[in-house]
């Protein structure tokens, strides 16, 4: 349902729901053993829950659109990720933890190589290590721009993001970078009218910047793109009427809830122990978001068996996820990393939802091809939000 | 498909659909037996006929949303009950059979108590009795408003409904039920400009009102909510080019075929007598309407045994449905009321469509659970209508 028809529908009550995020949880079978990597692993707790609950599979975002994880997580938390799009800048400055403000552009930032005319001979720079990156952007953030703040952060390698801070910013501009090694990079062209002081703005940094990296051999020069601002959403909490917690170990995921109006728990720290501050805060909140990262990870390494590992050791975590006794509980990808892609996928995403009041269906395994006989059947990830609050009393009758 | 393709492709034929709609038809299962109302019930014809047709899962209205009868069975004749919404004034309206008019605002009223300083003390005013209310209509049908007309029907118990009748009346209006007692009634107040000359007639209703009702004890104050106008839709037999009959004992399901622009045939009797009537206009149209109530009255008084009962005797009427021999027969519902939650849900709604043409699948019971292995899948029940229109060979080819 959209925005506005859950905020009207939308109204209190005492229950809880949990939505544990199992990144990059669906896969492909192994060409041999014709399983997937759920279907291999030993999932005793997930398969029993399962049994217990009403099971589907979500479309992330689109038939055949590979999901990055913004928008993954942001159908999850019920916005429609094509309407809600959040910018590379914007990923790259959530994904060190930055605070990012509603009025700020972020961009992504490579340092790269110049040759004497100025033409690019390396677009990474070599790879520099992280330590000099820091440096640089010590040296960059000296730069002053009329009327606005600069901030140049460190990412990891040759990799920085740059924000700018101010009124009246905007975000319709063109990548410096031109993808290809020979040529100059390309000057920041606006590509709205509106958008032009900021082109200027961005223009007067990189040319400021080109003499603070003079005396480098290496990283003399820098690319810039994926100017975007905060995406600046309804929030979650106020449209939904529940108080949202949001418990994950890395920044981006704590990131993408802050974006949709969570409170976000401190990071770091074990999966373990990130479930131990969700139950501390059960009081807290009524939405609890829980994110789970090791499944992505190994399927982005192309590591079947790693993967395989990730949702065992997940499902070690459910009986601690059932103790909460939450009203609903949902286990949720945002989308499919099969080892046999060793990347994202647009393959639907299995999913579960445990209910006190749930019809159950005669799916007991926590699998792709189990799911796909569930009641929920298949069906568009925007729409997991509401049909959780629907199963927790917290939405109101349509219509008499 | 929207109401402008269906416009575009429907075509003439001989054939004929029936769409019988059972009120409230999904279910839960029970936390004991693990099986629903339509499960525990023996329905030898249902399951008969779900082996000859097509089956599926309706889903009203949209994900996690609980639809109240309005919404359910526009969805079924062919609206998108999200863009076309029927007011619980009308809806109200509809309940007792009035002949609500394109231009009437109508809205839901109570007879309340308010004490010496105008406060409200008692929101029902006691429950006054139906003919203590069809009195107080008859004396509050004597008021004058200026340029428009004001009838007040009596519904049941402290409840009537007020119609203004005029030109140029508009339904922006917000109630005056405050909804809580030790406060005054609120002024009838416009949301839009144009709502403001309205706005003006009813508050001067209510003054009338009090004056008429100062020698009451109990019902001496009146609240109005749900201010709402005809929703003025397409008509649906213009739209598919089929005469289209209702048939339904109660007047609420006669009065949402009318708004349809459907024939609606007299009311009361039983469901017998009122397939009877629909057998003896089989010439007459080209869509038949015929509603049954029983189901969602158990499902509502949370009675699983009434619930299964009431669908046992659906069951019996088959075979005199089928006897009809319709191009397209099919058995659908406008919202689950499971016993279990003692009102309407969200749950997605078995259907079954028999066709003399359709693709047979291997669904050879009708229930939840063997539905959703049927052909027709989860699907919008806004859809319903377009796809007995195909079956039934009233729809052209879209595009070359």
């Amino acid at each position: 349902m959209d925005t506005e028809l859950l905020r009207r529908l939308a109204t209190p009550n005492t229950t809880k729901i949990v939505l544990s995020v199992v990144d990059g949880l669906g896969g492909l079978a192994d060409t041999r053993t014709h399983r997937s990597e759920l279907e291999t692993a030993n999932l005793p707790h997930l398969d029993n829950l399962a049994g217990d609950s009403v099971c589907g599979l979500t479309i992330p975002v689109d038939y055949g659109v590979t999901p990055g994880s913004g928008p993954g997580h942001m159908a999850l938390f019920g916005y429609d990720p094509l309407q809600h799009e959040v910018g590379r800048g914007v990923l790259e400055a959530l994904g060190i933890d930055f605070d990012l403000q509603r009025s700020d552009v972020a961009a992504r930032g490579n340092f790269c190589t110049l040759d004497a005319q100025g033409k690019i001979t390396d677009r990474r720079a070599g790879r520099i290590p992280t330590t000099l990156t820091v440096e640089l952007c010590e040296r960059l953030n000296q730069i002053k721009l009329p009327g606005v703040e600069l901030i140049v952060e460190p990412v990891r390698e040759h990799r920085f993001v740059l924000v700018l801070r101010g009124e009246g910013l905007e975000d319709g501009l063109a990548q410096t970078d031109p993808e290809r090694e020979g040529v100059e990079p390309l000057p920041v062209r606006a590509t709205s009218e509106k958008a032009q002081a900021t082109a200027d703005l961005a223009n007067e940094f990189v040319k400021q910047a080109r003499e603070v990296l003079s005396d480098q051999e290496q990283a003399n020069g820098l690319l810039l793109r994926g100017f975007a601002k905060h995406p600046d959403l309804p929030s979650m909490p106020e449209v939904t009427q529940m108080r949202a917690g949001a418990f994950a170990v890395y920044p981006m995921y704590r990131g993408l809830a802050k974006l949709a109006g969570m409170e976000v728990s401190p990071g770091g720290g074990t999966q373990g122990s990130q479930l131990e501050a969700l139950k501390s805060r059960w009081d807290d909140f009524d939405f609890f978001f829980y994110h789970f990262k090791r499944a992505d990870a190994a399927g982005e390494d192309g590591d079947f068996h790693a993967k395989v590992l990730a949702l065992e050791e997940y499902d070690k975590l459910i009986p601690m996820l059932r103790d909460l006794d939450a009203d609903v509980l949902i286990v949720a990808g945002d989308h499919s990393t099969p080892s046999q892609f060793a990347g994202h996928s647009w393959h639907p995403v299995p999913i579960l939802l445990y209910s006190k009041h749930g019809i159950i269906d005669r799916v007991d395994q926590f699998h792709e091809a189990a799911c796909l006989t569930g009641a929920l059947g298949i069906f568009p990830a925007r729409h997991v939000l509401s049909l959780a609050m629907a199963h927790a009393g917290r939405l109101m009758k349509y219509g008499a």
